[in-house]
C-alpha cells in the first residue's frame, strides 16, 4: 500500500484504476492530455479498504491530504472552500475500478453553508438559483450522510409546499419560496438525523467520504458486484471535483455523447444535449434532449471544440467514448469519459473499422468482442425502430438467443404440424408450463419457445439452444392453460393462433408481430471471422447429426463434424417402430431383418453428411443412450393397464379391452426389465455395442458403405469412428475388433481403401485415468465434458440442476455451474492427465471436445491452454468459439511476451 | 528356456513346480528324500507350450531324452520296456504347477503289446490280471489318443459280452474271456481309430504324451482355469512312472491318507485303504474301504513304514499332506503327495497346532488359512455327521455363507411377523421368486432366504450378506408360488410352515431339519485372531448402525466403528412416519417439531452404540440417501390414483374413493416432485444437509448430547462425524459452519469439553482429485468405494450388475467385479493420489475405507500398501479382515526382504 492517499488529477492517469477507479482515473488522463476537465482529486480506493479494515474509521492522516489538495483546487479556480466572495463548491462521487452504474452515493453542490449561500448569490445575482442548489445538497447528503430518504424531502415537504403555494411545476417557486424550503429542510433534518445540519464545509466532506465508503457495501451494490462478478475487494475511490453548472443560464448547456454510433458502429459522433439543464435533467427525460448536430447550428465554436476533444479522446484512448459534458457560460467541460457500451453489431464494426483506420492492431480489435456481441449477430433480432401495436406482455429469463414471431400453440404435436423444420410451415411459437422430451419434435417445428417455468438450463432452454432457436424461459407471469389452450397474463388472455413476439436475448415477450432483423454473416462480421481465423490455433468442428446442421455448420466456418450422433436418426417417426422392434423381439431374424433395415436408412443419413463436408473430417459416435429411450414410457404404460384392468375388474370392459390389456401387459413386462435405477451410469455407449455386437457391425457398414460410394463419386471423405462411454481399454479392444473385421469385408465388398480413424469419448473418469493404455487402441480423444462432469462430480445433470446446483452458485459452493464452464479443478485435472499420459504413450494422438463446454469461452481459453487439437460446437455457436479461440491464443500470447 | 526336456525323478525337487508341474516336483522331493517312489520322469512344462507354439508339434529331440531316460528307470527297475522277460509298464499322467482333479487325460499300463503280454503272464502267472491290464490300457489309450469314447468300449462291447457269456460281474470273466474281450476292442479300434491299434511300444508312449498335452486345452480343462483363475500360459508337464499293482494279489492293497483329519486337524493320520484293488476301486466305491488303522492289525511291519513315511513327509513339507499309496506283494510305494485340502476348521487347528509344534513360524500359519476357512468358522453350519429324513431338494447358488433351519414362509411381512430379529420369534425362512427393498424388513427377521433367481450379486445376495444371514439364490428349478404359498421342485411341493434346511456356504436345499453346528469364536480360532493381530498393521473397524451390531462387532475383534449410517435408524416403524412429515410438511414449525421428536430417538441410538463402544472411535456419517426413499413408491401411487380414478369415472365410485384419490393425488405430485432421473447422482448426502441445513443441526446435537451424557457416566467416547458424498471443499467448509456452531452451544450448554473430530467420505472422484484442499477442513478421510467406484467407473451398480458386468467379466473385459475387489488401476490410483495429497497438507490425516471392499482380502491387501489406518467391514467380516490385514502385513514384509 502506498503512501499517498489522496491524488490531484494532474497526478494520475488512466493506467491507475486499480488505485483511483475508473472515473478518477479518466478524468486524471483527460486532465493530463489537455481538455477541459473542472479541477479536482480523487480519493484511493486503498483508503476504502483501509476503511473497513479498521472497522469503519477514515485514517487519521486523511484530512491534512484532502485539505492540500482542496487548496490547490482553490488556487487553480481562484475560489475558496466554506467561503466568499467566491465560494468553492464540489461534488463527491464514488467510482470503482469496473463501472457499476447507480448503485453508490453522490452528492453535489458540497460547500453550500449560510455564508457561502450569501456569498454565492452576491456572485452570480441569481438567488433563485443558489437556493435550488442549496435545496438539492440539503437533500442528497442528508440522504447519504444521515440516511434520512430523499423520498422524505422530496414528496412530502418539497410537495406540500408546492401545494401550499399553489405551484404547479418547481418552476413556479420563486428565490423566496425556495430559500424556506430551505429552511423546512434544514429543520427536517435537526428533528430527525439527531443532529444539526453541518455547516462546517470540511464536516460536510469528510462525511460524504464516509458516506461513499459504506455504499460500497449497500445491498443493491453486493448484488451488482455478485451478479457481474466483480470482486468485492477491490473498493471504490472518491472523487472530489470542482462543480460546474449547465443550468446557471441560456449560454449553459450538458449532454451525454458516444464518439461513434453504439448502436449500429458507424464512425460519426452521437449524442444529445440540452441547454440551460443539469445532467439529471437530460436522464430524467422531463425535457426532450437534442441531437448533437443541433449544437453546429447553435454555437458552432463550442460544437468545433467539442468535435476536436470527442476525436481527440477517441485516437488517444484508441476506443469508442462515451462522455458527459457540460457548458458553463459558454465554455466546454468534460465531466467523464469511458469506453462506450455497444451493441453487438457495434462493437463488430467498431472492432473491424479501427484496424482499417490504423486505431489498433487486430489482436486488439479481437480482444474487443464478446461471445455475446457475437450471439446478437447470429440470431434475428428485434428491429430497435420496429413500431406498431406489439405491447409488452411479460419478461422471463433470456434463455436461448434471438427474436421469433409466430402463432401460439399450445402443444408440441400442433407445433409439429403446423409449423415444419426449415421455415416452409406456419411460423409458430411453443407456449408450455414447462417442456420435456415428449415435446421435442414441437420444438424443432418451432421459431421459438416461451415457458412459464424452469430456469437457463432448463430442458426448454437447453434444448433450444442445441436447435439455436429463441427461448424465453420461466416467464412466470404467465398462467398456462394447457387444456383450454390459452394462457393469461394480468388482464391479457392469448389464445392459440394470436401472434406473439419473443425476445430470447433479453426475456422480453410482446402481444403481436415487430420487425426483426436477419443475422449477419458477411461485412464486418466476416472481416472479424478472418482475423479469428489467422489468431487461432484451436481447430473448430460443430456438433451436427444431419445434412441440414453440417451445411448450416460450414457456413458459419466450422472445419469439421466434431461429434455426429447417430440415435438421433432412431428417433424419427419412420424410423422408431424398426428400433423398437429391433429391440423387443427375440427372434434373431427378425433383429437381423430389422438391422438391415436400419443399415440401408443410416447409410443414406451418412451420404448425406460426407457429401457435405466433403474434405473435412466427420466423426461418427455409435449408438450411446439406453435402449428404453427408444420404446413407450414406464408411467403411460402403468396408467393404460390399470386404468384397463380396473375397467374389466368393474365389469364395464370389452373384448378389445381385455385384447390391449394382455398387449399392454407384455409391453409393459419388457420395459420393466429394460428400466434402470440410474440410466446415466447404466447399459447404454459402448455397453450396448458389446452386448449387442449386431449394432456395431450394422453402424459400421452403414458408414463405411456411404463412405465408399462418395469417395467412388469423387468426394474426400474422412469418417471418424467413435466410442461413447468407454471406461476400459478392454471394451475399445473388443469393438475395435468387432468393426475391424467388418470394415475388411467392406473394404474387400467395394474394392477401394477407405481412410476411416478410429477413437474414443473420454466421458469418464476410469477412461481418462487409464488413457495411456486407451490410447494405444485409440487414434483420437473427445472429451466427452457433459458425462465427464457428471461423473467427476457425481452429479446427475438432470437433478442437480433443478434441485441444488443453483443454490450452490449461490452460496458460491461453486463458483459457477460446472455444466456451462469446465471445472478446471477437477474435471480439468483429468483432461490434463488424459492429453498427457494419452500423448505419451501415441504422439500423434488427435485430442478435441464435443461436450456443450465446446461452445464456452472460458472453456475454449482451457482448452487451447490444454493443448487440443480442436473444440466442437452446436452450429450456432461455431463463430463464438472461433473467436473465443482467437482471443485464447492472443491472451496466450500476450502473458507468454509479459512473463519474459 | 532350458535346453533340458526330461527330468529324471532323482533330478527334480519340489521346488520346480513351475517345470515340473506339481505331481512331477513332489514325485522327484519324495525320491530325493528316500522315500519309496516307483521310478519316472517327467517332460516339462515347457515342452507343453513349445508343442503348442509349434503348432502342435513335439519338438524333434524329445524322443532321444524320453529314451535315454526309460534306459534309466530300465536298469533302476531291472524290467525292459516294449520286451521280456520282464517288460516294463508305465503311467502316463498330466500335472500343472496347480492341481486341477480329474481335468486332463492319463494312460495306465503303457507298454503292453502281444509281445509283452505274453512275457508278463509269463512272469506273473496271472493270465487274467494281465489280460484285464491289457483290456483297461487299450480302452484309456484309445480314447485319450484317438477320441474314441471309453463308452463305447465299456457299455457296448464290454457289457454285451457279459451278456452274452452271463456273467454278472467282472468276477464272473474269466482269462479266455478278457483276452476275447482284448481283441473285440483291438477290432474296435481298427474299425473306427482309421489305423491299427499300435504295437511299438514307443509310438504308444508318444501319442500319450501328445494326448496329455492336448488334454490341456479340452473345454472342461478351460473352463476350470477360468472358475479357479488359473493362467493358461503355465501349460502341463508329463509324468511317466513305472506301474506298481495294488491288485496283483492278496500282499497287495492301494489307498489315500492324510496327515492329520482334514474336516476337524486332530492329528492324526486319517484315511482308507482296500487289499488286493487298484486306486480307482477306492475312489469308485464298488468296495467300501477300510480305516488306516486296519492296517495295523493286518500288517504292522508296513503299517509302521507308512506312519514313518508320514511322519517324515510332514515334517519335510511342513503342512499336512494328502497322499496316495500302493503295496506291492508287501511292499510300500508312494505314488503322490500334496498339502491337502481342508475344512475351515481344520485349517485353522492345523496352522494353530503346527506353530505349536514349532514346525512353522506364526507367519507361516497365517498365509495358510484363507477368508474362506474363516468363513466356514464364523458362521453356523451342517454338521457332517447330521443324520436324520431331511432329503436334498435343489442347489443354488452359495449366495451368503452359513446354514440355516427354519419355517417356509413366502412374504416379508410373515417372515417379520413370525421371525423376530435376535432369534426370539420363530426360526423362518423366507422363499421368494427374487427380492426387492421392500422385503428387506422380512430378510431381517428370518434365519435365511432362498430364492429362485437371481445371482450372487441379486439383491437377496447382497442384503443377506449385509445381515449375515445365510442365503441360497437363484434356485432355478424352484417353481415358486406366492400366491398359493408354495414351492414346487421336481415332484416335491412345499407348503408355507413345512421345514427346511439352507446352506448358504454350498447352495444346498434341504426338505427337512438338519443338525448346525454353532460358529466357533475360541479355541485355535481365538490364538489365530491373536496372532494375526500382532503381525498386522492396519486398524480393524466394523460397520454397525445399531446397539446390537456394536457389540457382535466387538466380540469378533473390532477396534472401533468404521460406518454408522445415521438413516438406518429412520426406516424402523414408528419413526417412519415422523420422517415423511419432516419431508413433506411446508409449515417451518411442523418441521421443527419433527426434527425434535426425531433428534431425541437418535440420540437414543447413539447413547446405545456410544456405550456399547466405550473407548473406541465411532465414526458416524449424517444422512446420505435421497429423501424420496423415505416416501411411498411412486409407481404404486400411479396404480392406485388410476384405479380411483377409473372407479370414479366409471360411475362406481364412492364419496370415499374420491376423498381417497384427493388424498393421493397429491401425495403423488409430492413424490413426482422428488422423482429423480439417476437418484444415485442426485439429492442425497452433503447436498441434502446444504439444503436442508435443520438436518445437520439435528443430527450434530444428538451425536453431542449422546456423547455428553455417557462422557458425564464416566465412559470414554470419541465420536467421528462424517459427511457423505462431498465434491468440493466448500460443501465441507459449510456444513463444518454450522456443525461447529451447533457443538459450541452444546458444549456450552452441557458445561464439559467433548473431543469430537470432523471428516468426510472420499466417494466422489472429484473429492479425491481435491483431497489437498478437502483435507485443510477434514480431520479424516473414509473412502467410500462402492460409490466411488459407480462414479469412477460410470456404473450404476444395480444396473450394471444386473445387466453387463458378469458378461464384462466373463468376456475379461474387465479381470473381476470392481464392487467385490478394488479397481486397482483407476479407483485404486484416486485413492493413492488422494492419500497422498490429503496427508501432504495434514500430516496426521486419518484415512479408513467403509464401502463393502473393506472386508475383501485382496482390497485389504491395497489397502495395507496404501498406507490407510484402518479398514472397516461388517461385524461377520472382521475376523476375516483381521487376518487378511496380518496376511498384508506379512506379505510386504516378506517381499521387502526378498527385494534386498
Amino acid at each position: 500500500m502506498s503512501n499517498k492517499r489522496v491524488y490531484l488529477f494532474q497526478d494520475g492517469d488512466k493506467s491507475m484504476r486499480d488505485l483511483l477507479g475508473g472515473k478518477g482515473a479518466n478524468l486524471a488522463e483527460m486532465t493530463n492530455i489537455g481538455l477541459p476537465v473542472p479541477p479536482g482529486f480523487t480519493v484511493t480506493t486503498e483508503v476504502c479498504n483501509e476503511y473497513y479494515a479498521t472497522g469503519k474509521k477514515l485514517p487519521a492522516q486523511l484530512d491534512a491530504e484532502v485539505r492540500a489538495a482542496m487548496a490547490d483546487v482553490e488556487k487553480n479556480m481562484g475560489r475558496t472552500f466554506g467561503a466568499g466572495p467566491k465560494p468553492l463548491l464540489v461534488s463527491v462521487r464514488s467510482g470503482s475500478k469496473f463501472s457499476m452504474p447507480g448503485m453508490m452515493d453522490t452528492v453535489l453542490n458540497l460547500g453550500l453553508n449560510p455564508t457561502t449561500v450569501a456569498a454565492f448569490i452576491a456572485e452570480t445575482g441569481d438567488a433563485r438559483f443558489v437556493y435550488d442548489s442549496f435545496r438539492r445538497f440539503i437533500m442528497m447528503f442528508s440522504d447519504v450522510a444521515f440516511g434520512l430518504s430523499k423520498h422524505s424531502f422530496d414528496e412530502k415537504i418539497f410537495a406540500e409546499y408546492k401545494a401550499k403555494v399553489g405551484a404547479k411545476t418547481d418552476l413556479d417557486l420563486t428565490a423566496e419560496h425556495l430559500k424556506e424550503i430551505c429552511d423546512l429542510f434544514l429543520k427536517h433534518v435537526s428533528d430527525n438525523a439527531g443532529r444539526e445540519f453541518p455547516t462546517d464545509v470540511w464536516e460536510q466532506l469528510s462525511l460524504s467520504i464516509e458516506a461513499v465508503f459504506k455504499s460500497w457495501n449497500n445491498d443493491r451494490a453486493i448484488y451488482y458486484r455478485r451478479t457481474e462478478k466483480i470482486p468485492d475487494e477491490i473498493g471504490t475511490g472518491v472523487t472530489i471535483q470542482s462543480m460546474v453548472y449547465g443550468n446557471a443560464g441560456d449560454d449553459c448547456g450538458t449532454g451525454v455523447a458516444f464518439s461513434r454510433d453504439p448502436s449500429t458502429g458507424e464512425n460519426v459522433v452521437y449524442g444529445e444535449f440540452l441547454m440551460n439543464a443539469q445532467g439529471e435533467d437530460v436522464v430524467a427525460g422531463v425535457r426532450t434532449p437534442v441531437l448533437i448536430s443541433e449544437l453546429e447550428k447553435q454555437n458552432p465554436a463550442i460544437y468545433k471544440e467539442f468535435i476536436e476533444t470527442m476525436d481527440k479522446l477517441e485516437s488517444h484512448y484508441k476506443d469508442m467514448q462515451d462522455i458527459e459534458f457540460t457548458i458553463e457560460h459558454g465554455k466546454l467541460f468534460m465531466l467523464q469519459c469511458r469506453s462506450g457500451k455497444r451493441t453487438g453489431p457495434a462493437a463488430v464494426r467498431i472492432a473491424v473499422e479501427m484496424v482499417a483506420e490504423g486505431l489498433i492492431s487486430k489482436d486488439e480489435a479481437l480482444l474487443r468482442v464478446t461471445d455475446s456481441h457475437l450471439d446478437q449477430l447470429l440470431h434475428p433480432r428485434i428491429d430497435p425502430h420496429s413500431t406498431g401495436s406489439a405491447i409488452k406482455l411479460a419478461t422471463g429469463l433470456a434463455a436461448s438467443p434471438g427474436a421469433a414471431v409466430g402463432k401460439v400453440v399450445f402443444d408440441a404435436n400442433t407445433a409439429a404440424e403446423l409449423g415444419k423444420h426449415g421455415g416452409l410451415g406456419e411460423k409458430v411459437i411453443l407456449v408450455r408450463d414447462e417442456t420435456n422430451p415428449d415435446d421435442v419434435h414441437g420444438m424443432m417445428a418451432a421459431q421459438g419457445v416461451l415457458t412459464a417455468r424452469g430456469g437457463k438450463t432448463s430442458h426448454a432452454a437447453v434444448v433450444a439452444r442445441g436447435f439455436g432457436i429463441p427461448c424465453v424461459a420461466g416467464a412466470e407471469s404467465l398462467d398456462v392453460n394447457t387444456h383450454a389452450k390459452t394462457f393469461k397474463v394480468g388482464n391479457h388472455v392469448v389464445n392459440e393462433g394470436d401472434i406473439i413476439t419473443l425476445d430470447g436475448s433479453t426475456g422480453d415477450v410482446f402481444l403481436g408481430a415487430m420487425t426483426l432483423i436477419d443475422p449477419e454473416v458477411s461485412g464486418s462480421f466476416g472481416t472479424l471471422m478472418t482475423m479469428a481465423d489467422e489468431a487461432r490455433v484451436l481447430g473448430i468442428r460443430a456438433n451436427a447429426d444431419n445434412p441440414n446442421d453440417a451445411r448450416q455448420a460450414l457456413e458459419f466456418g466450422a472445419e469439421g463434424i466434431g461429434l455426429c450422433r447417430t440415435e438421433h436418426m432412431f428417433f424419427e417417426a419412420e424410423r422408431l417402430p424398426i428400433v423398437q422392434e429391433l429391440i423387443l423381439t427375440k427372434d434373431e431374424s427378425v433383429r437381423q431383418a430389422c438391422l438391415d433395415r436400419l443399415e440401408k436408412i443410416q447409410q443414406g443419413d451418412f451420404e448425406g453428411i460426407f457429401e457435405a463436408m466433403d474434405g473435412k473430417p466427420v466423426t461418427v459416435r455409435l449408438i450411446d443412450p439406453p435402449l428404453h429411450e427408444f420404446l413407450p414410457s414406464f408411467e403411460d404404460l402403468v396408467r393404460e393397464t390399470t386404468r384397463l384392468q380396473t375397467t374389466i375388474q368393474l365389469g364395464k370392459g370389452s373384448a378389445a379391452d381385455q385384447a390391449e390389456l394382455d398387449e399392454k401387459m407384455k409391453l409393459l413386462a419388457e420395459v420393466e426389465g429394460m428400466r434402470e435405477a440410474n440410466p446415466m451410469l447404466g447399459m447404454r455407449g459402448v455397453r450396448l455395442s458389446i452386448v449387442l455386437p449386431g449394432l456395431v457391425v450394422m453402424q459400421t457398414r452403414a458408414i463405411l458403405q456411404a463412405a465408399a460410394k462418395l469417395i467412388k463419386a469423387g468426394k474426400t471423405v474422412l469418417p471418424e469412428i467413435m466410442i461413447p462411454l468407454v471406461s476400459t481399454v478392454n471394451e475399445l479392444k473388443v469393438v475395435q475388433g468387432q468393426l475391424e473385421s467388418e470394415a475388411k469385408k467392406i473394404v474387400a465388398e467395394q474394392g477401394i481403401d477407405i481412410p476411416y480413424t478410429f477413437g474414443t469419448m473420454i466421458e469418464i473418469p476410469r477412461a481418462a485415468l487409464t488413457a495411456g493404455e486407451i490410447a494405444e487402441y485409440a487414434q483420437f480423444f473427445s472429451f466427452g465434458t457433459n458425462d465427464l462432469t457428471q461423473t467427476t462430480f457425481g452429479y446427475s445433470r438432470d437433478d442437480a440442476e433443478g434441485k441444488f446446483l443453483q443454490r450452490y452458485v449461490e452460496q458460491k459452493i461453486l463458483p459457477r455451474n460446472p455444466f456451462e464452464t469446465i471445472d478446471v479443478t477437477g474435471v480439468g485435472r483429468l483432461m490434463e492427465l488424459a492429453v498427457k499420459e494419452g500423448r505419451a504413450n501415441r504422439s500423434d494422438l488427435k485430442c478435441g471436445i464435443c461436450g456443450e463446454h465446446g461452445g464456452d469461452p472460458e472453456s475454449i481459453y482451457f482448452c487451447h491452454k490444454l493443448g487440443l487439437n480442436y473444440v466442437s460446437c452446436s452450429p450456432f455457436r461455431v463463430p463464438i468459439a472461433r473467436l473465443a479461440a482467437a482471443q485464447a491464443a492472443i491472451m496466450d500470447r500476450v502473458k507468454v511476451t509479459l512473463d519474459k
